[in-house]
C-alpha cells in the first residue's frame, strides 16, 4: 500500500476531535515542528485547516524515516487517533484534545531551509511578499483565504437565490474618458490602439439592463492605475450588482437583506435594521459621509456663538459661508502645547487652514491661542456649548464647509483611537443617503457631477431637471447611497436615469455639446435610446468587506497575491522588463524616460 | 399607485402559465410586437423569461396609454390572468395557454426604432454585434446567457462542496517565457516594465499547492493574444482546478462526478462511465487526440499490405517511418473526379501530401490514380481490408504518421458530416490518456516537453528519468489527461512534477543550464524547494463547456460581449486611439508602424 496513489488522505489534520479518539486515520501535510522525547519523534503536522499533534517511533521500521523528518517536510501518515492524557492536552489547539499515534509514515517531499518561520509575525512583510507562498501557509492567511471563499460563495448563493445572473464581462475594453487613470493595453492586430482594463462594468452592466437581463451580478475585477495607499491594490474585486423596475427602497432592501446573511453566517451576528442618515446629516455630526458611529464625540455648530466675534480667522470663514465647529474632547484638559501642535498639523493635513484650541485654567479663564482676539465671554459659550468641562478641551475649526469637516472628521477619528472609545468588537452599519447631485466647479466655472452624470436626481427635482432651473441646482439630490461599516465605505450605488429628456437636460447643464456627448459617451447613450427600463445598482468593494470581516486593516491580508504600494509583485518580480521583440509585435516603443529609468534600474 | 416605485412586479412575464389564471399580477417589460383587432391592443409582452400576451382596451382610461404602444417600448401592466380560449391557445410559447388582460398599463419608456427586428436570426453579425445590447434581447443569447450562469453556478457549487476553494488570482503578473502570445500592460509607477495578463493561473495555482491550499479552483480569466480563429477569443474563461495529494484517477474521478453533475442538471442526461483511450489509440483509429466517437469510420491501417508495393508514395512513407491508413467512406462508389479532387485538397490543407482514392468499377477492377503504379491484386487486397464493398470507396493515406493522422481525421469528420452519420443529439465522453511526454525537435535537435516541463512522467518512468536514460525517452508517457467529447477538448490537465530530483532530470533532457532555469523559471523552481506535496489538476473550456451544452458552434454566442475575429469590440469599438498625454504618462510611444497604421485608418 502506496500513499497518495492507494492509501488516500481520510482527514484533514486540523479536523481531528475528541469524536475521533480510536479511528484509523491517513493525514498528509506539513511538519510544522518537530520535538524528540526519548525514543519518540512528536511532530505538529499542519494541513489547511490547522495541526495536529503526531507521535512516531522511528525504532518501528513502518516509521522509521520519521526520524528524517524536518521542518516544512511533506509527509504521510497512518495512525490512530488518541485522547492525550489530562495534563497534556493543549486547550490553545483546537485538536489539542487529541493526538495521533502513527503506525506508518513516509516523507513524500522534503524541503529546504526556510527563510523564516510560517507562524512567525514579526517577519518583515517585504520578506515575507517575496516568498508569499510560504506566508500563504500561516494560519493567519489560511484563515483570511477560507473566510473571502466562503464571503463570495455566500454572496453568490444569496443572489443567484434573488434572480440574479453572474454574467462575466470582458477586461479587454474601452479606455473611458473620465475617471481615474487606466491600466492601457497595446493591441497587435490593431496598431496603434489600445484596449484599457475596466475601472467598473459600469456601462457594460447598465447595458444588460437595457438588454432587459433585469437582475444582473458579478464579482468583477477593476482595475486603476492610481498612485496607491495602504489600503488600494492596482486590480481589487468588487461585488458588482444592477437591478431593472426598481427604485432606491428595492436596492436597500435587497443590500441590507444580503448584509444580514453574511454578518449572520460568518459572525453569527443579528444586524439590526439598518441606520439611515442623510450626506448632510452624516456631515454635521461626523464631518464624514463614511461616519465611524462606534463612538459619540459628535460635531458641534459654534457658527452663531462665534459670529460678530472680531477674530479675523473666525470671521472671514462665516462671511465667505463657511462653518465655525468644533469638538468636545473628554479629560483633553491635559493637553500640553506639543500635542496641540500636533492636532492642528493633523488639521492642516487635512485641509484646515488651522486648529483653535481651548482649555480652561485653574482660575476658571480659557486658556486659548484666540483669547488675544475673543473675549472671553465668547470663548466660555463657546466652551460650554461644546459641553466642555474643566478636564476636557475643545478643538474649534473655522473654514469653508468641506476643509473644516474634513479636518473635524481626521481629529474626532485620531482622538477617538487615542482615547480609546471605539468598541473594536462592534459593526455600525448605516446607509448614507440623499447626496448632492451636483457640486460647482470654481475651476471650469460650471457645475458638474459629484457622481457620474447617469445618477439620477430624486423625483421632487424631475421637473427643475427637466426646465434647466438653475437654482434648483444647489439644493438637488441624487437617488445615490452608500453602505457605510465603521468609517469605511463598504458599498455604493444610484438609480440611473432612464428617461432620455432627464438626461438630456443633465448634458445641457454639464454644459456639453451634441458632439461631445458622442464623443464622451457614444454607444451607450446611443443604447439608452431604444427603450431602457428604470434600473440602478451598487457595488461593494469585496476586498473591503473580507478586511472588515476578517478585523484586519490591511487589504494585503486578504488577497492571495498582492501587490506592494508600488504595484510591483515581490514574488514574480513583475512588472518586468519584456523582450523588445514583444514590443515591436505591439506597435510600441519604450519612451526616452522609461528607457533612461530601466537603464538606472539594471545598474 | 405608481408603478415601480409602490406597484412592483409579481411576475415574469414568461413564467405565467395555466396555474396563474384568475391571478391579479403586474407586469414590466418590452412590447415585443403589437397587433390590433377591433378597438383592442393586443401585445406580447417581452422580459427576460419569454412573452406573454396581454389585451388592453386603450378605450378605458387607465389603459388609454396602450394606443401608443410601439415595438420596444417599456411598458407596466398591471391585469388578470385568463385562460385562453380553445382555438386561441398557442402551443409555441411556453405562456400559450393564457393572456394577461390589462386593468392599468403604463409607458415606463419609450424606444427608437429598433436597426434590427430582435428575433430575426437572419440579421448580419457585424450589425449585430455592432448593436449587442440589442441582439441580446434575443430568446437565443438571453437562453445561452442564463445557461451560463447556471452552469457556472453548478461548477462552484460542486467544487465547494468537494472541499475547493476559490481563490482569485492577479490579472496583472508577468510575462511567461514560452507558451502564446502575452497581452502586455505598460506601468507607469515602474516605466520600462509591463505586466503580461495571465494565459492561465498555471503558475498560481501550483504555489497554491505549495502553499498548503489543498484544494483550489476558479473560474478564471485567461488571455492569448494569439491569430484568432472562429472559436477562439482574445479572452476566454476556463474552470482552472487543483488538487494535493492526489494521483490521477483522483482528478479523473472527481471530474466525472463534475461532468455528470452538470449533465444531469442542465440537460437531464445520465452521463455513463467515461470510457479510456489512450493516446496512441486515439491516433491510431480517429487520427485525432480529441476523436469524435458518435460515429465509427474507423482508420485501418494497411501499411503491411502496402509494403512492397512499387508505389514511390507507399513505399518512401514506410520506409521512412510513415503509416500507410485508409478509411472506407461508405456509398462513396458513386463520388466523381471532381469530389476526390476536393478530399485532396482537405487532406492536403491538414498537411499530407496527397491522397489515394480507390473505387470498384462495374467489372471489378479497382479505380484509382494509383492503379498505374499498384498492382490490382494490392489494390484489391487494401480495398478489402478496409471493408469496402461495390458501393464504396477508399480513401487512403500515405505519410509520417502526424500528418497522416491528420489528413485522415480531417477526411473522416467531413465524410461523417456529409453523409450525416453524426447522431447530434449525442455526448460521447471520454478521457484521452496517456500522452507522450516528449517530442524530439529536428529544429532544436533535442527533446522537448510536449507540455510544460513540469508534467511528471508516469511512475514507470521515474528511474529511467532521473537516470536520463535516454533510451526511454521515446517510450516515456506523461500522467496527462484530456476530457474530450463530440470532437471537442472540453478540459485537459495533467499531474506536475513534485520530486527535485525529477525536476532537474527533466532540465537536463531539455539541454537547460541552472541559468537557463533561473531566467525561465526563477521564483516557481524556487518555491518547489519548500515542501512541495504531490499535485495536479485541470482546466475546462468554460465558453467550450456551455457551447456544447447550448449546441452552438460560435463561441460568440455563449458570450455576452465577445469580441469579432480581428479581435475588436464593434459595440464600444475597442481597441481604440488613446490620447498622447496617456502613453507618456505609461512611457510608451506608438512605433513608427503604428503611427502609419493609425494614419492610414483615419484617412
Amino acid at each position: 500500500m502506496k500513499f497518495v496513489k492507494e492509501l488516500k488522505r481520510t482527514e484533514y489534520s486540523g479536523n481531528l476531535r475528541a469524536q475521533h479518539v480510536g479511528q484509523k486515520v491517513v493525514l498528509m501535510g506539513w511538519v510544522n515542528t518537530r520535538r524528540d522525547h526519548g525514543s519518540l519523534v512528536f511532530i505538529d503536522l499542519r494541513d489547511r485547516e490547522g495541526l495536529v499533534q503526531v507521535v512516531l517511533d522511528p525504532n518501528k521500521s513502518d516509521t522509521a524515516s520519521a526520524k528524517d523528518f524536518r521542518s516544512e517536510y511533506v509527509v504521510a501518515i497512518e495512525g490512530v487517533v488518541r485522547a492525550r492524557p489530562d495534563g497534556m492536552k493543549n486547550s490553545k489547539l483546537a485538536t489539542g484534545e487529541v493526538e495521533v499515534e502513527a503506525t506508518r509514515c513516509e516523507i513524500l517531499n522534503t524541503a529546504a531551509t526556510v527563510p523564516f518561520q510560517i507562524d512567525d509575525e514579526n517577519v518583515n512583510e517585504m520578506l515575507r511578499l517575496k516568498y508569499r507562498y510560504l506566508d500563504l501557509r500561516s494560519p493567519r492567511l489560511q484563515h483570511n483565504l477560507i473566510l473571502r471563499h466562503r464571503v463570495a460563495r455566500l454572496v453568490r448563493e444569496f443572489l443567484s437565490g434573488n434572480g440574479f445572473l453572474e454574467v462575466e464581462t470582458p477586461i479587454l475594453f474601452k479606455s473611458t474618458p473620465e475617471g481615474a487613470r487606466d491600466y492601457l493595453v497595446p493591441s497587435r492586430v490593431n496598431p496603434g490602439n489600445f484596449y484599457a482594463l475596466p475601472q467598473s462594468p459600469q456601462i457594460l452592466k447598465q447595458l444588460l439592463m437595457v438588454s432587459g437581463y433585469d437582475r444582473y451580478f458579478q464579482i468583477a475585477r477593476c482595475f486603476r492605475d492610481e498612485d496607491l495607499r495602504a489600503d488600494r491594490q492596482p486590480e481589487f474585486s468588487q461585488i458588482d450588482m444592477e437591478m431593472s423596475f426598481i427604485d432606491v427602497e428595492d436596492i436597500l432592501d435587497l443590500n441590507e437583506r444580503m448584509l444580514r446573511h453574511i454578518w449572520k453566517e460568518i459572525k453569527g451576528i443579528d444586524v439590526p435594521k439598518l441606520q439611515r442618515m442623510t450626506y448632510f446629516e452624516a456631515m454635521n455630526r461626523y464631518g464624514s459621509d463614511k461616519p465611524d458611529t462606534r463612538f459619540a464625540m459628535e460635531i458641534v455648530d459654534l457658527s452663531e456663538v462665534a459670529q460678530g466675534s472680531g477674530f479675523k480667522v473666525f470671521d472671514d470663514a462665516l462671511s465667505r459661508g463657511g462653518i465655525v465647529r468644533g469638538l468636545n474632547i473628554p479629560s483633553g484638559g491635559t493637553f500640553s502645547r506639543g500635542q496641540f501642535d500636533k492636532l492642528t498639523d493633523l488639521a492642516k493635513k487635512n485641509g484646515a487652514k488651522g486648529l483653535v484650541w481651548m482649555k480652561q485654567d485653574a482660575d476658571g479663564t480659557i486658556n486659548s491661542p484666540a483669547s488675544k482676539f475673543v473675549s472671553q465671554e465668547k470663548l466660555k459659550a463657546m466652551f460650554t456649548q461644546l459641553g466642555c468641562t474643566a478636564a476636557d478641551c475643545a478643538l474649534v475649526v473655522a473654514d469653508d464647509f468641506d476643509p473644516a469637516c474634513s479636518a473635524l472628521s481626521a481629529l474626532r477619528l485620531h482622538m477617538g483611537r487615542e482615547l480609546k472609545l471605539i468598541d473594536t468588537s462592534k459593526y455600525n452599519f448605516l446607509w448614507v443617503v440623499d447626496f448632492p447631485l451636483l457640486e460647482y466647479s470654481p475651476d471650469d466655472k460650471r457645475w458638474v457631477s459629484r457622481h457620474h452624470p447617469f445618477t439620477s436626481p430624486t423625483d421632487e427635482f424631475f421637473e427643475d431637471m427637466i426646465n434647466n432651473n438653475e437654482k434648483a441646482y444647489p439644493k438637488m439630490l441624487a437617488k445615490a447611497y452608500d453602505l457605510v461599516c465603521n468609517g469605511y465605505e463598504m458599498g455604493g450605488g444610484s438609480i440611473r436615469i432612464y428617461r432620455n429628456e432627464i438626461q438630456q437636460a443633465i448634458f445641457r447643464l454639464l454644459g456639453m455639446s451634441e458632439e461631445d456627448i458622442q464623443a464622451k459617451f457614444g454607444f451607450f447613450v446611443d443604447a439608452l435610446k431604444y427603450g431602457t427600463p428604470p434600473h440602478g445598482g451598487i457595488a461593494w468593494g469585496m476586498d473591503r468587506l473580507v478586511m472588515l470581516l476578517a478585523q484586519t486593516d490591511a487589504i494585503r491580508e486578504v488577497i492571495a497575491f498582492p501587490k506592494t504600494a508600488k504595484a510591483t509583485d515581490l514574488m514574480s518580480d513583475a512588472p518586468s522588463p519584456v523582450h523588445r521583440d514583444q514590443l515591436v509585435e505591439v506597435g510600441v516603443r519604450l519612451s526616452a524616460q522609461a528607457e533612461k529609468a530601466l537603464e538606472e534600474n539594471n545598474k
